[in-house]
């Protein structure tokens, strides 16, 4: 604590993000990164770009990128907002549309930056229960509030909602904005982007940083109407021109652009996922169903702390979240058919030698 | 404006950089950019780093980037902080050391993001006059303030203020925290960054986009007292825990381990800055001595506005800023030899023209 900290980094609690060891002896299934290296197309348009006017700034509207995307989601280019990652797009759109009054709604189990927004902004919030199932109770977000925060599929619960069901929130909430974070939902699930011309008050956050193997890249993006665009710019523009670099604007046009390298990445995943499940389930792990590229999963014995201290000794990181409902369980990022072998006989040792 | 937006949304002015226009056809001397590409070691560094895990998150503490900014500064590196640009390094600082009590201060001619920021972050602040050769009035920062933020050289006005002088505004001020903005240090002023150690209030900011060449890729950062550099952090953590993504940690990088080409360059601009004011002053210019890559000048008899208009019809950007004591002048960033002989050669006839 410095007497020279603002009120706000006085009181703050940051959010902390999985490990990023810098040597490379690990198995990384902590951050639900992608197992595999994004699109040679991709590398090849950086590569392009660093050749080209670096000295200059960026376009600080995107306008190229975004056009990609409107395309192909068959929106309107006004209709897109571009930012250095999700969490960039998310702060500031809860800077856009959350005011100090009326508390947000989020659920109780949930992606932990959120509280950490809340909490930077001085917005009142109110953390709605998961039911028994960790799904999403729908009429618990039917009440006055100040905006809402729902991430589809829910990380780290995996948990998928249907589009019916999220359009009942959204419709009962015509007075809020509903924030949609899809940062999963390439694994699986439908994405509420198209719906976004039905809905003034519907704002959906993807990222490149898990389907599109670009989380190096920082590059995440909203779909909204018009108007909710245009407050998220008003943000941006006053803190940040150029929140995007060159590079990043040029590797995610090239993302977009290589759908058939995309589709066989997420199937890979997704095969991956049905593949391991029924070995965790025989060593006596629950594990919850899911549309990400990540499973939560809890032991009917050993302990969640255990087996995630246990696996870093063994060389495997993954993710556990020491918080009331969720200390038993831990969040383990779907890596290629050989790192799950890894962890699987891992895990059989670590769950054998803590029965004895 | 739109329901939907939070208060502080609506009562934004955002800031509107200058123009960065898709088609080539201009001499682009408006953004303060450098002419010269950034050195091949670094887009060599880029190159490799886009071939290398970029489906990984980059290293949220930036440690190899720090390391090499603190050895170049002769700082340990945990006095350094590294964001997306310094806009949001001081956007940052803003939030992490400035409170809504007390007016901060800065001077009424500056980077007009100063104002935004207050506005944004609801910031009470003071504007300090430049005297009327547009020098900053040391005792006017020696009052009880907020927070002080100075560019120095100062933008728009090139104007740039010794060491010495800069200190006595840093230790009058020993109970809040005085940023000094560094953007365009390189050309011919001398940075404060090695008096870090001596002022716990201190924080140095500076940018790869002007002397390094590197606006196209957002890196920024900061130097000050380790307590400052965490109440950045904290901040930084409570938005996006990864805001430097793994091209612009190499690139950036590679351009403090280029040392002959960033001193080459740096030359370069101030050489041609010395030729080109002889030749602006022959044609009525007033001309303020410069220590950075661009000027700021006001003609004896045509209006800037004129004159920016008619630069644009030919095909030359320069920046116009409409305020109050500089509506009369232009910033003007040197460019190569070359572009600086057609922008001389268009004024020597817009003047002509608008005498008759
Ligand atoms: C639910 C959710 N939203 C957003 C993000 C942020 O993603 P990024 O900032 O990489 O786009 C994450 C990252 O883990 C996440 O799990
Ligand atoms: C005085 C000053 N500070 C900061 C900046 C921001 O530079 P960047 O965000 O590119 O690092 C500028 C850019 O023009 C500037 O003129």
């Amino acid at each position: 604590m410095s007497k020279y900290w603002s009120e706000i980094a006085k009181n703050i609690e940051p959010y902390v993000p999985g490990e990023q060891p810098k040597n490379k002896k690990y198995i990384k299934l902590n951050t639900n990164e992608n197992p595999y290296p994004p699109s040679p197309k991709v590398i090849n348009a950086i590569e392009q770009a660093a050749n080209n006017n670096l000295q200059l700034y960026p376009d600080p509207n995107c306008d190229d990128l975004r056009n990609t995307l409107a395309n192909y989601y068959e929106l309107s280019s006004d209709q897109v907002f571009i930012g250095n990652g999700s969490d960039e797009v998310l702060a500031f759109s809860f800077m856009a549309f959350f005011n100090q009054g009326t508390p947000i709604l989020f659920p109780d189990i949930t992606y932990s930056f959120y509280e950490v927004y809340a909490e930077l902004f001085k917005l009142k919030y109110k953390l709605i229960p998961l039911d028994d199932n960790f799904d999403i109770p729908i009429d618990s977000f039917c009440i006055k509030n100040g905006g809402i925060v729902i991430p589809n599929p829910n990380a780290p619960t995996t948990r998928y909602m249907s589009i019916e069901c999220l359009k009942k929130i959204v419709e009962c909430n015509m007075e809020s904005v509903v924030i949609i974070d899809e940062a999963y939902i390439d694994f699986g699930g439908e994405s509420l982007a198209r719906f976004v011309n039905d809905y003034p008050n519907l704002l959906v956050v993807q990222t490149l940083s898990k389907s599109r193997a670009l989380a190096g890249l920082r590059v995440g993006f909203a779909f909204g109407h018009i108007d909710l665009i245009e407050g998220l710019n008003r943000i941006k523009n006053s803190i940040n021109s150029y929140t995007v670099n060159r590079l990043s604007l040029a590797g995610a046009k090239a993302a977009f652009e290589d759908e058939p390298y995309f589709k066989n990445i997420s199937s890979k995943i997704i095969n991956t996922r049905k593949k391991v499940i029924p070995y965790l389930k025989a060593l006596g792990f629950k594990v919850l169903e899911s549309k990400t590229n990540f499973l939560f999963v809890s032991h009917n014995k050993t302990h969640a702390k255990i087996i995630f201290r246990e696996l870093k000794n063994d060389g495997i990181l993954v993710r556990h979240f020491d918080k009331p409902r969720t200390h038993n369980f831990l969040r383990i990022t779907i890596g290629t058919d050989e790192e799950m072998d890894i962890l699987i006989n891992k895990l059989k040792n670590i769950i054998s030698k803590t029965y004895l």
